[in-house]
């Protein structure tokens, strides 16, 4: 069977991505949500002319050093200060507080000496308009702050806040079904001898969904190879938009995964990939429209491809604009090879020797060493064809575990 | 009064961490949590020797494709099979199954032809052990997998599932407070007019305490500058781990946050640091050892400072042996100023032209400015004394927002 390459995969499992609806959320829960709407400045920003010191408001001259100034009143943040005043007058400001009308100027306090009879001393000359931040000089009322689109990180929280959306229109996100398939599975919680090792991959991928911000998720368990427990768990996992499926999907026989997701009116859309690992991987979408990704069994397959061809997917159906893992190019601190005709993502980490950061591939014994992929922070994109990369070659690397 | 360079005052405030307890926790709680004791195999990894093929076990002998073999049982993962085998025999076998001890190499299905009168010709010739994930390879029982004081990130997730890890050792954290301070401010759900802006900071920390794992925390509201409200709220504060205060920590006035904290009993660890933004930041200690760490009222600064202070001192107190945030070097996309005698945190983004990839400082005017910094996401680290850095030059970048 002919495979496609990665990038022909990804772009037919992005197609399989709905429209989200809309919801309103509280900004405590806005961490990790898309913004469904552009997010514009309430005010002008500063909203006023803010003084950026503790210091003393004046309106400048230029001689400001030359004479005593007389402190006609004093301002703290959130204060008001109307009046007049003259050439040699000025008020006791504090960083925040709105720069009265009559004033153009502030000179730090710790360029000034108060004087025994109420009066102060300016030591230094001042620049006209310094140490204020104008209004609207940061933005205008109207201007998008956070476009429509957007995955919330916590500096995006501080300009919601800014701008007082407390009441946030974000998209609604998919619920997710995962299932494990395997007969030598056993629970993390259960005994496992002989022939059994333990199920990781739907635990990492709970908390892989956990960490990214899916928090409609479903775990069906793990499915013996069985047709008939397989085709049951699938039915119920067909309800969620995206049913997540590890395990099952080669060419063996008892690869029975992509058989029993037709017998359930699934449409394959995807299968096989000329990546490694991650090569058996399935995706389709079944009558109702709820999406399927089937991983291959092994870990580190399933830990790169969560982050390479699941959170993508998801992320578009979250309605986010920049939905693709974003690459650092850094140079290989040793020769890398790909002998296949496939892309390889190999487990890798930065290493920073001097003033210079590289990439180191993890030796790896293949795509079931978990134990290895516990070591790397991140994947290190070799492209297909590339028989040796040399050291210092700039490549793609993906911070992504 | 003398500021203290950025390192040192590092050091005063991580050395405010008191030791951690213990406590357990189920695995699926376990995202961002610090182990504290090591967590090591239960078994050897792999446990058997595994097929990593779908395929025919064999007992090798280098003549594999010159003659028919007969098929003498079937391996599904999970199950066993034990018996003799002839030179001729083998059994078919399916990725993740037991090889039995009979045998000793795995033919791939796809190398292999099975015969109308049910026996299997082999296509290509075979290397002795091919296919096989032996026994131990990965790990050896009693090796330690992810050592005590590891952050437990979703590669951790899968390690700790596969030795079945399903209650975890891990340290208690810290029970947290946010203050914020400053006349001006009101809560993003109220109106902001005239001389009031809102208050970005605490839903800026909040959300940030949200996303790095810290779940007992405790919002006090604002206190307006007055020396009687920021008192009965440090107080209420002391009672945590830590107090994490934004504003009112300057020279000014009404920056009356040093004096009442000493008011309440605080011991003064750090207060004015050279670095810019961050200069008024202030750390302490009360009787009772609680740990304050009061920022700047500036968005900028408390962005950057949540990460390159506030986190270290947590994760620390967490109990993590890695608790600085990790730089990675690259080169600078234009020239970079720091005039001053400061170390200076600018905002920063990575930018990739070809296949390299740079930093990029973001214009900023000034540290009030949280605009330019929901653009930013990272810190670029600009040494004290380099009056120009030049483009290409290699600077620390911290990945953090």
């Amino acid at each position: 069977m002919m495979s496609v390459s990665f990038e022909e995969a990804l772009l037919s499992i992005l197609a399989l991505a709905h429209e989200p609806d809309e919801r309103n959320i509280l900004l405590p829960d806005a961490l990790s949500e898309v913004t469904s709407k552009d997010v514009v400045a309430d005010r002008n920003i500063p909203p006023f002319n803010r003084s950026a010191m503790d210091g003393y408001a004046v309106r400048w001259t230029g001689n400001e050093e030359a004479r005593a100034f007389g402190i006609i009143g004093t301002l703290n943040p959130g204060g008001t200060w109307s009046g007049d005043a003259g050439e040699a007058d000025c008020i006791k400001i504090m960083t925040g507080a709105r720069v009265p009308a009559a004033f153009d100027t502030v000179i730090p306090v710790e360029h000034a000496e108060e004087t025994t009879d109420g009066k102060v001393l300016f030591l230094e000359k001042a620049i006209a308009g310094q140490h204020i931040a104008w209004e609207g000089e940061d933005a205008k009322q109207g201007d998008i702050l956070v476009p429509r689109g957007t995955i919330l990180r916590t500096r995006h929280i501080a300009s919601l806040a800014a701008v007082g959306k407390w009441e946030v229109t974000v998209y609604s996100r998919p619920s997710i079904s995962v299932l494990a398939t395997g007969g030598e599975l056993m629970e993390p919680w259960e005994r496992a001898s002989g022939a059994f090792i333990r199920n990781s991959n739907a635990h990492f991928l709970l908390s892989s969904l956990k960490k990214t911000g899916f928090t409609q998720v479903e775990y069906l368990g793990i499915a013996k190879d069985n047709r008939e427990e397989i085709t049951t768990k699938i039915r119920a996992g067909l309800s969620s938009d995206l049913l997540l499926i590890t395990g099952g999907v080669s060419e063996g026989d008892i690869d029975i995964v992509p058989d029993c997701l037709r017998a359930c009116g699934v449409e394959k859309a995807v299968h096989k990939i000329a990546v490694k690992p991650g090569k058996p991987i399935y995706a389709g979408r079944s009558e109702n429209g709820g999406v399927v990704i089937a991983l291959p069994g092994s870990p580190v397959a399933v830990m790169v491809h969560f982050q390479m061809v699941v959170l993508p997917f998801l992320r578009k159906t979250s309605g986010a604009a920049d939905f693709l893992p974003r690459p650092v190019w850094l140079p290989l601190a040793a020769d890398a090879k790909n002998k296949g005709e496939r892309k390889k993502f190999a487990l890798g980490k930065i290493e920073t020797v001097g003033s210079s950061s590289r990439v180191v591939e993890i030796p790896s014994r293949g795509s079931g060493d978990f134990v290895s992929a516990s070591r790397a922070d991140g994947v290190i994109e070799i492209p297909m064809g590339a028989r040796l990369l040399p050291a210092g070659t700039h490549v793609r690397f993906y911070p992504v575990f």
